[in-house]
């Protein structure tokens, strides 16, 4: 069957960002230059013209920024996103005969024979004839033109026929000004314009989206008496210490009443004893389920004030959403077919079998009342956001069904598009990502587990750039408290101090978002809990604040919050560090050291004499540029000597140049790209900044 | 807005093969089994199953197959197309409670304690109540059977009710049979099953398509007597000696009146002297124009003649389409509005300013009257398909708009679904591989100007391998009439057979569509043509048939006929060489030479001891490999070791094999991946088979 109109010549495709042919939104931050990238071309020699159509979903307008040209047909164009929420794109191209007829008019001129310099390469060419042609096409630009414009447009097109009628042996000079040829462009013949299959889309999130740093406490333990259940006010006087280490955003495991039933004890024992407090993370109990208060934090008078003095101090609050419930759970009885009901009339308990874990219901979102249970957990997000928080943290997102997470999420953002969504899925690649493309703001990662130089280099190449940067964006923890890595299950405190050192290093400096579970982090907390049956190792704590109260030596001289503190200010100063874009690892022949850098500008091109070349010198000229040499030994000095791909430090590759180490403020000149580094485990790392 | 229904937990993306999210099918030929593969996840820990679902487009049916799974939440399934034409597949996937409850069941009664063998590890389970779930789902399963199938499924069902109700203190042994979960397996619950987002599409032509060997010749210098044009008559006496060097398709350039305004001479020379006889691409006289034949090659007797010939000897013709037209073409007074008017009313000539064709008149297809147009050139290919020709050879298709080829070729297809079509476009990758996801069935490639081992290895990589491997088909040709590159063009006889010798096994070896233009090449004929001003050097052939009649000395010495008959024979006899799967180049430490092997089956898993490594040792035991060495230095012999990359050629790493030379017949035991290779000029490639 023929196309409605089989003249639309141009072919667009390969459009970029688009995350599996449109289904899900890109993703980018307020401020951002979306840049759009296609393959643009038509048959023969024609040339063709684009243009990039958007518009925030609220808008009944579409903006629009011309395409310019990359080699091999492909093509870029940019526009701001200014505003939260959806945006959307689309692609008209066009076979451009105004230009087409500009370009070959400049060859005809230079091929004429020239009466006063014969040159055996002329061309005899019928110049009043093409002179002719262009009028036509200004005459018509002109019927396309409005007001003074088209009357410009008319006039130069005599111009051309006048200039035509001469006849003249022979046309000195181009005969079109740039003016006309801007003003023609600007009206372009679209009759026959080829548009992009479909309009897709960008999700636009807040900045603290893209740039993050997270603290992790349990509010029980704030007392930091023994004995004494924390409180929210306690919480309170804890903030001015978090806000001093440089943290933005405060996270909480559930504040919500913890089950009775099955009741874990401290260090995971079956059965609490009394007074046990339990897991925070058995959501549910005579006092309520995930919309209520666990008594023993405070009211919610308490509560809004603890979300009021976050914002004063330039933080904000994260909750934890976990979607199980305690056998006490309100749900359960009110709801039993939102769970599993077993033969016998009982409810299934969450199991890995043969293990079991008899204190947590798990949903069953193949419930015949789905459409009830979707919406009372998104009331859980509405309730919460309703009291002013608008960062979720949410526990094993990868065990709810993913359509749920598409359809709850857009609807909580439907009325509070600068939510954030933190989703804490370690699993596999397919789920962690089709969380992140459901809606997920932020994901964990397998950074925890990434210790070697090779994983870490593959890891976060693949993170870092495209496809995978479009929609997933890493937040890197060396800790949580469900993991203690075996790194830092060290007894030596010099050794122990060196491994939290560098991973909090490698996470701030790697990564755009970062959290630590502290006071834990901090305080090089690396005890292990008791090992699993039939497991090597574990990677709980001992006397874990999961299951029990905890105090803490705020002030031991071991103490790592002064370096975080640095490394928070390093971030807050320098854009390079707030973003994952233009993440580059450079060489050094030392398996122990690890050297890469952030830059707000691209690589620059090999061309650097060129225009497109001075421009790119220019801007990374301006541009913040931060690299990060990390030895990852912690026990020895590591030195090589480091290997620089300078483009992407934004330096030609013969230049000498200045460097900062931000953490100690030694400067060094370097020349070239090669360079000397070493590294002692006391301040395992650089972290320079190229000084421009 | 929430899903009609949001109990479809299984995610199933990134669907191959897959041209551009579907917008075009991947191709495939007659006999092909193909190999979908998708990431098939859901939430939690529940297992998935997917089948899919394939169908003819003339089928009312779909076929099934059930997809097994790979690692990292990748699929597999695999559908046989026996038939021509379009098909059709889509991906269901769903939560396989059975398989999860089955699963879990062996971890059950493996971890329940057993009296007579205490453990510490092992965990109580309530398996009587696991039985009655299991009983559930074998009862649904039986009310989704039929027949004997449904009594079956119920009868085990109630086996499990009784068990469970005799309520033992251990069960040993898993209760359910093969059959019964084979069976169970053959009825699932798809209520909550997923489906691909759209239907993908299969083009699926005839082997020819895939494995073909072409021989261009000029039906005028057929005659092969100085000054006697040839005829269909003649061509029809060559047919004998080009199926005898194994061709299977002979193709022609135009056969239609060609022009006389502005007809080029000997040479290319601007103006024709008398009796020059034109150029075939000028298409149009009095006489007609596409759809009639120059008088002087004979009547449509005659061709008909010449197609029938052509069958007898196991070849078939291939006629060259050139949508252009000479001045006086019919078109042109018929359909003025075809072509692109100049305001002096005047027809637009072909031109590349400041350069001019003027015995060419190309069409329009921004023209208002496009649809007769189109309805036009879809009646030549019509015409040609009546008289019998399935096979065409499209000149300069880039030059016409893509979405017209789109249509027409469809519209060929409809009723001729065996035609193929090859796209003679030289031009910018986007524009040569739109034109082969626009049906074109084989593209001309850039083989021509890749010259050296490492553009070789490149290019070829690219080509033979997915994306680009599912919709384009490389037809590689050393020579054409329009491009004698500068390689050949080599005045020392030894020399110039080497480089022709070479370049012709490259082509046979690398690809399953490849084509000489004869009998210039078996033939060696390398002198160039005047140099155009401001070229640096000529691809034209000096006398070029393109605009003369030629004769040829077939039985000359140093005709290379003989290898070619060998290499087409080898062609004919190796599967392995009719197809563009599963090549590999291998490294050897000498830039002038290049290692390559093309097997029929897969390179083996790195794991030969397991399951499915020792099924793929078996299946490399009856597969086809070719190796093939070449020397690329026209002048010197070269030598070096090659290291093979053992696992392509179906070799476990250290094994002790036989290598036969199909082109000297001699035989050498190599051992293990090293092994060394000299090559003389003379015959500058080693075409190995491996023995099994």
């Amino acid at each position: 069957m023929k196309p409605i109109e089989g003249r639309r010549r141009v072919i667009v495709e390969g459009i970029q960002p688009q995350i599996d042919g449109g289904r899900y939104p890109a993703k980018r931050t307020v401020g951002d230059n979306v840049t759009v990238t296609a393959a643009i071309f038509s048959d023969g020699h024609d040339h063709v013209a684009a243009r990039l159509l958007y518009s925030h979903a609220s808008d009944t307008t579409w903006g629009t920024a011309r395409f310019t040209e990359l080699p091999n047909d492909m093509w870029a164009a940019t526009f701001p996103v200014d505003r939260l929420g959806t945006w959307r794109f689309k692609i008209e191209a066009w076979v451009d005969h105004f230009d087409t007829w500009s370009s070959d008019l400049v060859k005809r001129l230079g091929a004429q024979p020239d009466p006063t310099n014969p040159s055996a390469n002329a061309v005899p060419q019928d110049i009043p004839l093409a002179l002719r042609i262009g009028a036509n096409l200004l005459d018509a630009a002109g019927d396309r033109a409005r007001g003074a414009d088209a009357a410009q447009l008319k006039a130069a097109a005599t111009d051309l026929c006048t200039l035509a009628e001469q006849n003249l042996p022979y046309y000195a000079g181009y005969p079109v000004s740039d003016e006309i040829i801007s003003l023609a462009d600007s009206y372009p013949d679209l009759r026959f314009a080829a548009r992009s299959d479909r309009e897709l889309e960008i999700w636009v999130d807040r900045e603290r989206a893209r740039y993050s740093n997270w603290y992790e406490l349990f509010p029980r333990s704030a007392a930091n008496v023994e004995g004494v259940h924390g409180t929210f006010k306690d919480v309170e006087k804890r903030l001015p210490a978090i806000a001093a280490m440089g943290f933005q955003i405060v996270y909480m495991p559930p504040i919500h009443p913890i089950g009775r039933s099955y009741r874990k004890g401290k260090n995971n024992s079956v059965s609490a004893l009394d007074g046990d407090v339990g897991s925070p993370w058995a959501i549910g109990a005579a006092e309520g389920g995930h919309t209520a208060l666990l008594p023993e934090l405070g009211t919610f008078a308490d509560f809004d004030l603890l979300v009021a003095a976050a914002q004063t101090h330039g933080m904000e609050l994260a909750l934890d959403v976990a979607f199980q419930c305690a056998p006490e759970h309100p749900w359960v009885k009110e709801h039993p077919d939102w769970f599993i009901i077993r033969p016998d009339g009982s409810i299934q308990y969450a199991e890995n079998p043969p293990k079991k874990y008899q204190d947590i219901y798990p949903l069953n979102f193949e419930s015949p009342d789905w459409r009830n249970l979707w919406e009372a957990l998104y009331g859980v997000f509405k309730f919460w956001v309703d009291r002013g928080v608008r960062v979720f943290r949410v526990d094993n997102p990868h065990t709810k069904a993913l359509p749920f997470w598409e359809w709850c999420l857009a609807e909580v953002r439907k009325s509070a598009p600068e939510t954030l969504f933190l989703a804490e899925a370690f699993t596999r690649p397919h789920v962690m990502y089709s969380l992140a493309k459901g809606g997920y703001t932020q994901g964990y990662t397998y950074f925890t587990w990434r210790t070697g130089k090779a994983e870490l280099e593959a890891y976060f190449t693949e993170i870092n750039n495209a496809p995978v940067a479009d929609f997933f964006r890493p937040n890197v923890w060396p800790n949580t408290p469900d993991i203690l890595h075996a790194q830092f299950q060290v007894e030596d405190l010099a050794e122990r101090r060196a491994i939290f050192q560098q991973r909090v290093i490698l996470a701030a400096t790697l990564s755009g978002n970062y959290g630590i579970y502290g006071p834990a982090y901090e305080l090089l907390e690396g005890r292990p809990g008791p090992t699993m049956p039939g497991k090597s190792g574990s990677e709980e704590y001992l006397d874990s604040e999961k299951y029990q109260l905890r105090t803490w030596d705020f002030d031991a001289p071991y103490s790592i919050a002064p370096l975080i503190t640095q490394l928070n200010a390093i971030r807050a100063a320098h854009p390079a560090l707030q973003a994952n874009a233009n993440t580059r690892f450079h060489t050094v022949a030392n398996d122990q050291l690890i050297v890469y850098s952030k830059s707000t500008a691209p690589e620059l091109p090999s061309d650097q004499l060129g225009a497109k070349g001075q421009a790119a010198l220019a801007a990374a000229a301006k541009a913040d540029t931060i690299l990060t040499v990390v030895n990852l030994d912690p026990k020895n000095t590591q030195s090589g000597i480091v290997n620089l791909w300078m483009p992407s430090l934004g330096l030609p590759w013969e230049d000498s140049f200045e460097v900062e180490d931000l953490l100690t403020g030694a400067r060094y000149r370097w020349n070239g790209q090669y360079n000397y580094v070493s590294l002692n485990p006391a301040l395992p790392a650089h972290v320079f900044r190229i000084v421009r």
